[in-house]
């Protein structure tokens, strides 16, 4: 399942908002080695260089197409691929911050203890991710994927992400790992201007499983029905406001772990 | 029902993070006339001042002790003792600031829309307001009222507040007034030391109707029950995380709504 940067990049406004945020929440840090875990096409890179213009920023993403696209953006930042369960520093880390990863990770706590083991005295891991699977856009998803000629496709299981740990799952768990941990989680009201822009918006990201799937299994002309099902349901859920736009809620945890000294 | 300023101002590290989160969703804004409606003990007022130090700063309180207590720590701003159902500004506004107070003016829409009127071109209303009624911490509230001796302090009812606006209802309203209209919902998770901690917090704010109800129909011995079976009822909905501590969940919601020109 290849990632679209284009396709990802169409709200980069509406992504980079989350992000923004991230980086607000780490208040003094001043960090000299930074990591961008799972970097896309290199937009977390970027605030990363704008927020800390002295730091030594390096980035990697799992994605060939993500990292072709990140170089071509930041030619002069190291980029590479690889996989964040794998990833082994050259030295000792002071920011290690992941946008929009973790949540394709499943059972990332022990992953994350192991990533704290690289920071310094005082580093941080500063993650963010999508918890949204009990919003319609979400469950949607699994609802029309279950009714429908493209049933077949996922005769061997749905494509579904694991729920997030709870914001006291992360604390202890983090907390006993050495870590002071900041919780909160926001909801984001995108406006949109209908149902066809949140299908857009989902096309990027957590979508794009269940089309993979379907247009493996079955084809293309299957997945463009699936596809078409789901902005029916999609329409039914996010009624329009006065003007015809809809309100499109993208709820995300985000953590900032600082290692105790 | 006075408020106490030196109870609200204990955990005012964890009242300025949303403040901080406010200010950081202004973006490009650089407001000359800024008004800092129900600034509390000064908090707000005095973060308006580090962020926009050239700004022409004012601010009001509708409660005396609170008056008192912003003079005595910005002496060099205009603070007035005001109602913000009742403000009129000499001159157009830039920037409206109002941090947890619209919560308690019910029926708010026609007053931010009021206010809207008294925006240049451009010029932002920007709130903060606890959206909490569903969570633990706040059901017991009228939970632990409704059982107990101190029940007949609240026979002619509860001093319940009224639920917030919808995301998409705000969106509606001020977006027909002329406002572009952000909004966005954060749950913090507080760290506390215990049962009694998260006690402490909402003393300083949500509690006090409460308190204030029993204190003036049936004492003060009446009040400190009730705040007693409360704590218990506190703990029993808040397990504790394995160093002993609880984790506070404090969702609220945030609108930056922006004149179009």
């Amino acid at each position: 399942m290849a990632w679209d940067p284009d396709q990802y990049r169409r709200f980069e406004a509406e992504r980079n908002r989350p992000l923004r945020d991230l980086l607000n929440g780490l208040d003094d840090l001043d960090p000299r080695n930074v990591v961008d875990a799972g970097c896309g096409p290199g937009n977390s890179t970027e605030a990363l260089i704008r927020r800390f213009p002295t730091a030594h920023i390096r980035a990697f993403d799992s994605d060939a197409a993500m990292v072709d696209a990140a170089r071509k953006r930041l030619p002069g930042i190291a980029i590479d691929r690889q996989d964040v369960t794998r990833f082994e520093p050259e030295e000792p880390i002071d920011l290690f911050l992941s946008n929009a990863v973790f949540h394709w990770v499943p059972d990332h706590l022990p992953v994350l203890k192991r990533l704290a083991g690289f920071l310094v005295a005082g580093g941080a891991l500063a993650l963010q991710m999508p918890d949204n699977l009990d919003e319609p856009s979400h469950r949607l998803m699994a609802d029309v994927a279950a009714e429908g000629p493209w049933a077949a496709a996922f005769a061997e299981g749905m494509p579904r992400r694991e729920p997030l740990p709870s914001p006291a799952t992360y604390m202890d768990r983090l907390g006993a790992a050495g870590l002071d941990v900041t919780v909160w989680r926001t909801a984001y009201f995108h406006r949109l201007a209908d149902a066809a822009g949140i299908v857009e918006f989902v096309s990027g990201a957590g979508l794009r499983p269940w089309i993979a799937r379907i247009e493996e299994t079955l084809g293309p002309e299957a997945a463009s029905a699936y596809r078409a099902a789901y902005q029916v349901a999609v329409a039914r859920a996010y009624p329009p406001l006065a003007d015809g736009s809809v309100a499109f809620s993208m709820p995300r945890l985000f953590l900032v772990a600082r290692k105790r000294a």
